[in-house]
Parts: C-alpha cells; sequence; structure tokens
C-alpha cells in the first residue's frame, strides 16, 4: 500500500504574517526513491524566524521559495526507503526536507544522526541549525572574553538560550531580555543568565542602565527594533553587535528605520551579520563541542514541541507572537 | 610689548548650524609660558566635522567643549618662547591648540614636525588627522583587496580624497560620491578615482548600480543619511563598511534613522565605527607611509585654505554646506 504524503505548499506572497491562505495542503502518495535516492519519513520539523523571509521574494542569502514549491524547512527523521548507498533503511537524518510527511533525498545536506546522544527534537535545536548559530556567531563574531556584559535578545528563544549559556561557560555576566515574567524565570533559573530583562513589561534602557552598569561588550540580537535601538544606545568601547535576526521586522510591510546606529561611531564599536551556513565547513567541530557540553549539563536544550502537521501555519504565528518557549518544533 | 592674542570661546550650544552667536571672540594679552611650558604662534588651524558634535552636550568619545572654554581644534604653528625643554624656539610643531592666535602647551600631545617635508597646511591634511584616519580605518577596518569595488563618500573632503587615493595604490576599483560636477571631475581626474557620483544630480542607488555592478566590497562612510542608506542596500557579501563620520547628521536637531540595515544580515557584512584617536601609538608608522606616497606622487594632498582667523565660524560652515574642496583650514 502506497505511503500516503501531505505537503504545504506556498501557494502566495503573504503581506505581513503568513496565514494558512498563504499555502496549499495537498496530499499524494508518497515518491517512489529512484536510484541513488532515498525516501525519509519526516518525524519531526524546525519552525524558524527565517522562513518567514524565505516567502519575500526580495533578494537574500537563499533564493525565495518559489510559489507552488514545497516550503522550505528543516527536518529530522527516519530512512524508511532506501536506493542510496550512504543511506541505510532505518538510520536518523537530518536536512532540508521541507514541510512534509515524506521526503526524497539523494543525500546531499544530509546528516546522519544518533538519536542515543540526544532525542531527536534536539537535534534541532542546540545540536541544529539554532545550536551552530549560537556558537560560532557568539563565538566567532561576538568574541566575549571573561569578564564581558553580554546581552541578548529573544533569551528564551531556540539561539538567544543557547548564545547566553555560551557565554555563561566563556566567563561572561549575561543579561537576557525576553517577553513576559515566566519567560524571564525560565531564563535566569533554567538557562543561568545572570538577570532578564521583561521588554513587555516596559522600559528596557531602563533595565540595561540597571544591569549594564558600565556598557555592554556583546550584543547578540535576534530581534531588531526598538530593542536593538536600546541596546545600540548602551554600548561600551569596542564593543560587538551580532545582528542574527529582527523577528520584530519580518512582518513589517515597511522597512525598518534604526536609531541609534552612530554610537556604533562614538563607541568603535561593529555590527555584522551572520548565516549560519558560512561556518557550514565547521559544523562537524561545533557539533562535538555542543554534544559534550550537554553531556556535561552545562547547557540545557530547551524545545517546544507542538504536535499536528496540519496546524504548520498557525503554529509558525507563535514565533511571532513570542508564545514559543525554546526552539519551536512540529512534531509530525 | 605683549603679544595679543584673540580666542574663540564656546559661548552656548548650538541648535542646528553652529553661527557666530555661539562664540565670543575675546581679546587679552598672550599668556607667559611658565617652568615646564611653550608658547605656540598658531599659524593654522584646522577646520572639522567633528567640531560641530565637540560643541554638544551629549556623551561622545570626546567630552564636551565647555561653556567659556576655547573651542577645540587641531593646528599647526611655532614655538615662539619656550621653557619647555623639548621644544625650541622657532620648532614647528601640530597639536590641539584650541581655535586662538596664541597657545600655551606643556608638550604633551604635540608633535614635531618638518615643513621641508610637505608644507604647513597638509600636515593638517594628508600628514595630519585626515590622513591618519583615511590610512588606518581604510587599511585595518576597510581591508579592500586587490579587484575591490571600494566606495567613498564624500570623495572631495579631506579624509574621502585620501581614502580613494589609497585605496587605488591597494589595487581596488575606486567609486567616489560627491555634491556638483567640478568636485566630481577633480575626484576623477586629480584624485585618479575610476568614476564619481554626483550626489546632486539625483540618483545616488542608480549611479551605485551603474559602477558597482558586483555590488560594494568596501564602503567608507563621511556623510551618512540617504547616501548611507543607498550604500548599504547596495553592499556584496561579506563586505565591510566603515563609518567615519555622518556629516549629513552632525546639525540635525532630531537623531538620525537608518535603514536598509538588514543588508548587513543578507550579506554577512559589517558596520564599523572608528575614531583615529585609537590607532595614536601607530601615527608614525602612518605618517612615514604617507610622506613617502607623498613624495612619491602617489598621493595628491588638497587643501581648501582660506584666510582670516576672525572668519571661523562662517568658515566652519563651508562643510556642512558642501563648499570646501579638500582639507578645509582656517590661516590665521
Amino acid at each position: 500500500m502506497p505511503l500516503t504524503n501531505q505537503r504545504f505548499l506556498l501557494a502566495s506572497r503573504p503581506q505581513g504574517p503568513a496565514t494558512r491562505e498563504n499555502f496549499d495542503l495537498v496530499e499524494d502518495p508518497a515518491p517512489e526513491p529512484q536510484d541513488g535516492q532515498a525516501l525519509v519519513a519526516v518525524e519531526y520539523l524546525s519552525l524558524d524566524p527565517a522562513m518567514r523571509g524565505w516567502m519575500n521574494e526580495a533578494r537574500s542569502y537563499v533564493p525565495p521559495v518559489g510559489i507552488g514549491e514545497v516550503m522550505r524547512a528543516g527536518a529530522v527523521g527516519r530512512v524508511v526507503e532506501s536506493r542510496n548507498a550512504q543511506l541505510a533503511e532505518g538510520e536518523h537524518v537530518a536536512g532540508m526536507f521541507g514541510m512534509q510527511r515524506y521526503a526524497l533525498t539523494d543525500g546531499r545536506g544530509v546528516q546522519r544522526i544518533d538519536p542515543a546522544l540526544a532525542p531527536m527534537p534536539t537535534w534541532l535545536g542546540a545540536l541544529g541549525m539554532p545550536g551552530m548559530t549560537a556558537y560560532f556567531g557568539l563565538l566567532e563574531v561576538g568574541r566575549p572574553v571573561e569578564g564581558d556584559t553580554v546581552v541578548v535578545s529573544g533569551a528564551a528563544g531556540a539561539v538567544g538560550g543557547l548564545v547566553g549559556q555560551i557565554a555563561k561557560i566563556k566567563g561572561a555576566r549575561v543579561i537576557g531580555i525576553a517577553g513576559g515574567p515566566e519567560k524571564c524565570a525560565t531564563v535566569v533559573d533554567e538557562l543561568g543568565f545572570d538577570a532578564c530583562i521583561d521588554y513587555k513589561a516596559g522600559d528596557v534602557a531602563r533595565g540595561l542602565r540597571e544591569h549594564c552598569p558600565k556598557g555592554i561588550d556583546v550584543y547578540f540580537d535576534n530581534v531588531g527594533g526598538e530593542i536593538l535601538e536600546a541596546c545600540l544606545a548602551r554600548l561600551a568601547l569596542h564593543a560587538r553587535v551580532v545582528i542574527c535576526g529582527a523577528i520584530s521586522q519580518y512582518n513589517a510591510t515597511e522597512p525598518p528605520k534604526l536609531g541609534n546606529y552612530l554610537s556604533l561611531l562614538v563607541n568603535r564599536a561593529s555590527m555584522t551579520g551572520i548565516i549560519v551556513f558560512d561556518w557550514a565547513d565547521r559544523y562537524a567541530e561545533g557539533g562535538r563541542q555542543m554534544v559534550q557540553w550537554l553531556a556535561e549539563g552545562r547547557i540545557t536544550a530547551r524545545e517546544d514541541v507542538v504536535e499536528g502537521f496540519e496546524t504548520f501555519p498557525e503554529t509558525l504565528q507563535m514565533l511571532f507572537s513570542g508564545q514559543n518557549n525554546g526552539k519551536l518544533v512540529l512534531k509530525v
């Protein structure tokens, strides 16, 4: 009996938030692997802020998802049928399998993963793209040294939570910024940040003055907008600002305008954009270190797993309304 | 007979452009050097965009000029009386002597200069702060390599003209941005830039598309505002943006808002503020190289010398209306 596939195809380019109307959910038989191919049964799908950008037509670091194409998504799953010499049936793999229940692969860009080392969803979080983003973005561009004050926005999110924990390992004082008292409590109590500023409670600038009396040495930005502006106003001399994302802006229909950029001049500071793919040739190194820190209990991996493949459009929206706590994963 | 001094004291903090009303021009006898001091007769004064910022009360990389204090200014002059063992009468010196005809110094921060190597005004330009700013800012932060496309705004100005010439020496294609056909002709014909975009003639973005078909690898920004935004929109992968100044913004009463900063993310580019003082321990190295390039005719030094100490407030304004062509110097 043929397997039944379900796939979310991009039907139209969203203006503002992506909704169910922007996708076609189609059902058809799972494809048969040809020579060199394998069929993967997707088990968990990664939901990422970057997905919103991939739906836009604008030139970016990867081509936009085409209209009528399967929505791009990272995922982990199991090989269920293989005519590829490198991929055995039953093996667990990670790759850009797309927003679908079954995916064909020729093995390119596919990584074998070991569920004995960490649960499957963790391979989409601390041991996946968010982990590599946090590891290389912080250490290669933020370059915190012992005693530095590191500020991280989106501190309860997939990348931010890891950035702060790695900065702690490197001896920094770490201040998170997150939305709401629950998230802030998690960030301090579970992730070990020194403090967390609740941006929903009001004055981020005042929180920064209180918690960063000597200014900010490293600001790891996942959100953009007013929080980035407040942090720029508080930079220390020779500060490094890492621009990892701008979730507050992805649904905006007007391009963002950034205030306080001249703080870079006054403080001889830098602001650098990062895309994790640039460290692809070093993922193995980053992965080994993250596995070790997880095993030693020095890094806590947190995933927010939502069940139901069909809920994709609504579940994605949790990222933008700030409802997720940790790496957002969709269980198929 | 005592020498008569004239000094411009900051009388009030300007809102918008600085005018004569913001200064008191006072006349009094030149001071007598005490033990360890020397008296310098100022011959040429440096007029710099940064001076406008020094008049503001806001925290910056140097303290603001206090109300009632002599306006801060770089200058070159001659020692006319000395009770300092390091400074002989008749020697030529450069230093932050302030907007006055005679200055007392204890020798700290004072550099001996040789008028045989280059005319006195050049010690305020290519061999002074603008030269060091261009040299270290471009080479240490912009880091152009052969074949790179380097874009320089304020290309007819003190720093910009030197940045482009140094970039040419390093094998880059260099595109200037300047105001008006005369300046653009100077930038191409006298300074050897490959092209120059006249921002007053209209569409900077179109000029950048035409002259930077592969994008901008290094953008050296002296002006900020819309020109910076247009350049950000045209960055190449891994571009370096050097924020040296923002002359379009210094008289603004509202803080600037920067569009297109997310181009840093898409292109994994960096934007870094520079202040020349950070390379103070390497001025000797930069100075030797600039003297050599001048002697070899590979760098053209251009000063716009205006006569008349008393004209300071109006002459300073030339920088902001774009009337100067080359390093603006006031002859006492």
